[in-house]
């Protein structure tokens, strides 16, 4: 009836030799994989599921599709300080899907493999009546004790957040169409930012130890924020005129097209956000950090309160007060 | 705009409390799980997607679902010789989810929790513009280098098998309304059959280190041969009239409204197959396997040859010949 491939054809062909790395994967072909741990560390476990139309586009390339689907769980790694170790994966394809995109794919995922350092161990593939639905389940290991946790801020450390915010916020914009007056370098820079999460690895690894309370930026900066200072029964006042901005962002900011409010509220920025006692400051500006895009700068932004609660100031330090506080793809 | 509770509230009230047993879960309020690992343990890792209207009825009672989900993963599980861990779970929610539907869900994740001694330790919830589709990534522990696998199987082994072999085909077609002729008694138990796995995981536990190749049956018993022959580069022979079968199984044998070869072709039984050397008959005739549902018998079914493929032999010693070797939900 059909030419497309089999689920086992298909396992065979396009994801088994993702596994060439692990033998605990045992090729997919068996009931489970077998993996040995070192006792020497503990096991970080994050889960995700992306659907099209809801996380991605449709028509977004397969390698990207592939890209996101990673990126966004290994963020949630670094947020725990963990190394990428490997990670499961199920499909649920939709009825038009083709061996050319599944094999596209699983390309992409190879690719990302390669930069990433983690390896497929193990999957499945159903019929998703519906659009395609993508679920990862990444494993990451870090020394006992030492994964960096929400709930660890404390009254009086500083606030400190990685690259620029609100990029992929404006990236949405552009790859809709509906966002003009920057050179198209500047859009396609935004759109990559919006397209391809950069998980903050090599960041997260260096903040075991010197920072207190770590999220990554996935619901929108303020919306994480409030997580962290809930998980960690404190408060946090950020100054909005410190909250580092790309050079696209800062040129839309100051010709009005766009308010600072939209920028924090944006969600899939995929920077980290975390707190330190202040006196490491020095210790964090002399950090190198280089992650798959290059070197990443570190900006403080604001203090962790006693008081429960999130508050932004602007330059008069008064508050800004903000409609909603978080994007939600539920 | 909705009175159903939003993405946080909804992890607090239902899936949060699924997670006391395990500090490492967090609470589900971080961004990844910290489980630490006995050094002395590999870990096993099993991955299933169910998706209504293709794995399960849209109105199948909640705790039902539930209860399928776990034990389908469970049954991978039992089939390594793994003790279960821990689970994530990914939630892909139609349109028209309501807040009763994911209680009892939660409820019934909980009742199998305490059954098998295993809890949440993290997950996501997405819309899935589509059916519910429910992915579930169980975590189990085995002693190191002790995991059965599927591809060590040798000449000369016996073939098992444990409990009986066909009852969920029937009891998807008495839950359709298509087997007559049985009484209710029977058909409710075939219905529980096909309705919730009972995952062989004592089962599978006493055979590390007596069995040599092991799958559990969930393509059918003729297509999981062919699996775990194929893994071991073996072939298998089967006598049909050997396969166990329950009483309504062997009634409607019998009557002649089913034949064996629908049986051994349907899926779901979710029963392990294994190969043992000659000599360990005795000492697995001896072995007492309680699981959720009682004692468990286990039945000598054929032989492992040295040629590979699968022959099924009749009493007769005629080989019978097959249409299919195995259902796909895909």
């Amino acid at each position: 009836m059909s030419t497309r491939p089999g689920e086992f054809e298909l396992i065979s062909r396009f994801f088994a030799p993702l596994t060439k790395a692990e033998p605990g994967a045992l090729g997919l072909t068996d009931d489970a994989a077998v993996l040995a741990v070192d006792g020497g560390e503990d096991l970080v476990i994050s889960t995700d599921s992306l659907v099209a139309g809801v996380h991605f586009l449709k028509d977004d390339p397969a390698p990207l599709i592939a890209a996101k689907l990673l990126r966004v769980s290994l963020s949630d790694l670094a947020a725990m300080g963990a190394r990428p170790w490997a990670y499961t994966l199920n499909l649920a394809l939709p009825e038009d899907w083709d061996a050319a995109w599944l094999e596209s794919f699983a390309e992409g995922l190879g690719a990302e493999q390669g930069l990433f350092g983690l390896c497929l161990v193990g999957g499945d593939t159903v019929a998703a009546r519906g659009p395609l639905n993508l679920t990862i389940t990444a494993f990451g290991r870090v020394a006992p004790g030492r994964a960096l946790r929400r709930g660890a801020a404390r009254p009086g450390d500083s606030l400190w957040v990685s690259g620029t915010i609100g990029d992929a916020f404006l990236g949405l914009g552009a790859r809709k169409g509906s966002l003009a007056g920057l050179p198209q370098a500047e859009l396609d820079y935004l759109i990559s930012r919006f397209q391809i999460p950069r998980p903050r690895l090599s960041l997260g690894r260096q903040l075991a130890g010197l920072a207190h309370g770590a999220i990554d930026v996935s619901d929108g900066l303020i919306a994480d924020l409030g997580h962290l200072c809930a998980a960690s029964g404190i408060g946090g006042e950020v100054n909005a005129g410190l909250i580092p901005l790309s050079p696209g962002a800062r040129r839309l900011i100051k010709s009005g097209a766009v308010k600072i409010e939209a920028l924090i509220t944006g969600g899939d920025d995929f920077e980290l956000l975390f707190s330190a006692p202040q006196a490491a400051e020095a210790t964090l500006l002399g950090l190198r950090i280089e992650d798959d895009c290059g070197p990443l700068g570190l900006t403080r932004i604001g203090t962790i309160t006693p008081d429960s609660g999130v508050r932004i100031l602007d330059d008069n330090g008064l508050p800004l007060t903000l409609d909603e506080t978080g994007y939600r793809h539920f």
